[in-house]
């Protein structure tokens, strides 16, 4: 199916009923998606992809992508905050990472690209974080689609990834918004439904679940959401190396699935 | 003793010998200082203090000063970094943090103000970052010292602390510099003496060492110098977070003194 095809297939969909009620669930002890603690998700020699949208791409540049653990190729945003913690901090894991992410993209265009910008380079631990501009597009009227095409769509990608690769260790991060800037009240609480969504999605794959809109809810209470991401969706560098922080710590205290 | 007596005293000690002899034997795995890794230095309810120069001012407020656990108050750097990683990954230890560092300031300096901007504070957690000025204005001619100087002083700053402050855990990083920017071979070996000097004074104290420019060493191998710090001192965000992480890793893994 190409993009214009799946577009028409998303305008064809119904509205669906975004429910709210389930949203209280969503626990800021989101590691315990995998039940235990037993050491990192990183072995030695593993290759991680980062893959997302603009709060990934961070200005990654594209002539240097193939180039793992190089800062051109990894942006300057949570993705490259992340792996030079993990490469710095383990220089004996002879880590791999890359990072595919893609300003402005929704689950749908990371699948039409999936192939070649996630399965090709076989990674052992894939983290993804989508959604934000799912929920965005749609709200300024450039994406026809609800939360539960982001739902389905998510939950397809994951399993196709799987099925391709059946050891891969997916790390799913939460997407999040600053309640500043471009985010107002329109974005709620369906915005809170695309949260539940990728949690559920996490849960569905026993996978390690890295919980920013938690994080940045406590972070608020220290410095004003603007500090943190001037227009509430694009992190400053302290909000991207809070999420950093956040991903390595979830992601070495997580269970091997 | 005032400043300005401070000045003389030490414009009369004899110029002493650096000796880059045992600078070799300065290793990565400085946490191992304390012998043991039995779990953080951080406990519930402390006052967490850092102390130091423009690395660690960053920019804070002096009005917010005595405001804890506010951003303006910490600055944008390091300081303030490993602050939120601290205060927003565990809301429930009800941490105090203070950041107390002055541009500019030399080891006298810090022992001018200790007993407002340290003993005063009563920290459960005191942190130090100094040393760069000690020798940078030693180069341009502003400070006439010598890396004896550096390490008396700072052997005596820590003395006077154990002792008012008997509970006190000490965290002393490691003076760092990147070579680009104003950091020239002018700089060495005698630099890699105040790091010995400042890693000599942590095991006197059987304290926490973080080994910041170990670190640096390391991430140069993913980013240029300037990535980190362009003027070769002063970090830059990407710098800032990749310290934060590091102090935040090493004193999280410390046995307690």
């Amino acid at each position: 199916m190409t993009t214009t095809d799946r577009r028409d297939f998303i305008k064809t969909l119904a509205l669906g009923t975004v429910s709210a009620t389930s949203l209280g669930a969503i626990d800021t002890a989101s590691a315990e998606v995998k039940a235990g603690h037993a050491g990192s998700l990183i072995s030695a020699g593993d290759t991680i992809l980062f893959q997302g949208d603009s709060i990934t791409d961070a200005g990654r540049s594209r002539p240097d992508a193939d180039k793992p653990n190089h800062q051109k190729a990894l942006g300057n945003g949570y993705a490259w905050m992340a792996a030079a913690q993990l490469l710095v901090g383990m220089p004996d894991k002879n880590l791999t990472i890359f990072n595919r992410g893609i300003s402005g993209h929704k689950v749908f265009q990371l699948a039409d690209r999936w192939e070649q910008d996630c399965l090709s380079l076989k990674p052992d631990v894939l983290s993804i974080l989508i959604g934000v501009n799912d929920i965005w597009h749609q709200l300024s009227g450039k994406y026809d689609a609800t939360v539960e095409t982001y739902k389905t769509d998510l939950l397809a990608l994951l399993k196709r990834t799987k099925k391709a690769l059946p050891d891969v260790e997916l790390v799913i991060c939460e997407p999040f918004v600053l309640k500043c800037g471009a985010v107002d009240d329109k974005w709620f609480p369906e915005f809170d439904a695309f949260r539940a969504a990728a949690k559920h999605a996490a849960e569905e794959h026993h996978t390690v679940f890295v919980p920013f809109q938690s994080m940045f809810d406590e972070a608020i209470k220290y410095a004003p959401p603007e500090h943190w991401a001037r227009d509430g969706v694009h992190p400053s560098p302290f909000g991207a190396q809070l999420m950093a922080h956040e991903w390595v710590k979830t992601v070495s205290h997580a269970r091997h699935a």
